[in-house]
């Protein structure tokens, strides 16, 4: 299977790696890897075992790749409106574009530029960073729930998600995407949002009672907009408290976010928070708490 | 009138000068500006006029100053636990104990410890920073509603309130004093609070549309709380909106909590936050945004 991995960071970076390790044909978009990649290849340094893959097809244009079967979106968030000039000359008729991205909407972009029925997303639980250039250190999880956009064909989807699982990826289809895009938000919302806005990691706000509890109460105001959105079966508002006690495992962690802003790039505000809070205002649902982290947080991107 | 001034930071050395100033006999109670305003006296740059006091009644310990007519209270809420000690040798029967400290809790302290009958309570508007030892630097207002804590005895208030007027400050006494407290939490909570924590000051949240809305959804939370507590005549939502736009001539003014912040002083949260948040939830309210900031605060307290 012809792979175009679009959105090389660290997540392209190792699911593309272990793809191409399990046998796919894989082609990398990319940028700032692409001469270390080139000249000596790709390094995954994985709690499940460190590999090296010493010839990786990398290409700087997405023309040179030409159509394949399946793309795979990794892409930061905030770098959306580069869909239409990565991804058009990759995609033909039977081309699959599977989103991996953060938050709400990529999917429904995707849909308004390639069509709806080639719209696939994945839900990544994935622990990893991207070291020097071509290498890339997977520190925990990776399990990916993939679900379809539009139409319910269960025979692409699972085929897709039993290649993922001969690369050594927990992966699972799911039948419906919206409740696996909004559980993820019930954690990316408050941890993303406060380590980012305070410059600390997860542990910081878990080991104080009075942070613990606003976790805990953003998590709340989450879920509850979340079952306005006619999922198909709605989130329990105790998934909270659940993961507010699992996180107490993460120890230092650094969500994505506060990584992003301690390496002073611009943040995923409007996946992880613009558009949710704005899907969740249509249906009449305030989510003060997380209004007011957005707020926060777009005021630094403005200095 | 023997008048002692206790927490003689930026607020209580500038009141005690000008009532020193205009004929009153004013006992200073210093810890940090003792060396100095014992040597050279005190001086105040003011927006009405800079002048100097060459003689400073000054002392380091209260029993040496004794019994007074009038005790102006100035400390930061968060040195409150030293009331006992710092006050208790000041009283006589005829003590009156003014404080003039922000938030809520302090009259209530005061009156537990000294009998409700002595305590006044005065909501001071006032800009001021303290700069050298014995240097003050009044930026500007200064007003002061004065109201009883207990008993209504406007012959006392008002004579009190005359004394402040004789001083050049303008000061006026009002039949709810809670009402008071609250309308100016309306400014101080989201103003303290956020500025303290975002390390800005107040244009920067005024200028930027969503912050802007932020701040008066904040305003809003606590009005809505201040009239659960039975006061007088309710606070107008609409004020809220009132004092966004009359606070966008404050430009670069930085509140009280930031300058504290800035000089890494323990800041107020507790008569700013968390006694009406307490308060608050007392009549069932919540105010989700102020609870978010003062957890936040509490939080970087901690480090």
């Amino acid at each position: 299977m012809r792979i175009a991995v679009v959105g090389a960071g660290a997540l392209g970076l190792y699911y593309g790696a272990v793809l191409q390790k399990s046998g796919n044909d894989v082609y990398f978009l990319l940028r700032s890897d692409y001469t270390a990649i080139n000249a000596e290849g790709l390094t995954v340094y994985s709690v499940n075992g460190d590999f090296h893959l010493p010839k990786v097809k990398s290409f700087r244009s997405p023309s040179e790749i030409g159509t394949v079967d399946l793309v795979v979106v990794g892409l930061k968030t905030f770098a959306n409106s580069s869909y239409a000039e990565l991804i058009t000359p990759l995609v033909g008729n039977k081309t699959q574009i599977l989103t991996l991205q953060n938050g709400l909407g990529n999917e429904e972009s995707l849909a308004a530029l390639f069509g709806k029925e080639k719209i696939l997303g994945g839900v990544a639980y994935l622990c990893s960073i991207r070291e020097k250039p071509g290498e890339v250190r997977h520190l925990g999880e990776g399990r990916i729930l993939l679900g379809e956009y539009s139409k319910i064909d269960s025979t692409r989807t699972e085929e897709i998600a039993s290649r993922f699982r001969a690369a050594g990826v927990e992966c699972r289809s799911v039948s419906d995407l919206k409740r696996a895009r909004w559980e993820k938000l019930v954690w990316n919302i408050p941890f993303n949002g406060l380590c980012a806005l305070m410059l600390k990691s997860v542990d910081s706000f878990l080991k104080f009672e009075p942070t613990r509890r606003l976790i805990r109460e953003i998590m709340e105001e989450v879920i509850t907009a979340a079952n306005t959105q006619c999922l198909l079966k709605e989130i329990p508002l105790s998934l909270a408290e659940k993961m507010v006690a699992s996180s107490s495992n993460l120890g230092q962690y650094k969500p994505s976010m506060l990584i992003d802003r301690l390496k002073d790039r611009p943040l995923e505000l409007e996946a992880i928070f613009g558009i949710p809070l704005q899907i969740a205002a249509e249906k009449g649902i305030q989510m003060p708490r997380v209004q007011q982290i957005f707020a926060l947080l777009q005021l630094t991107e403005t200095d």
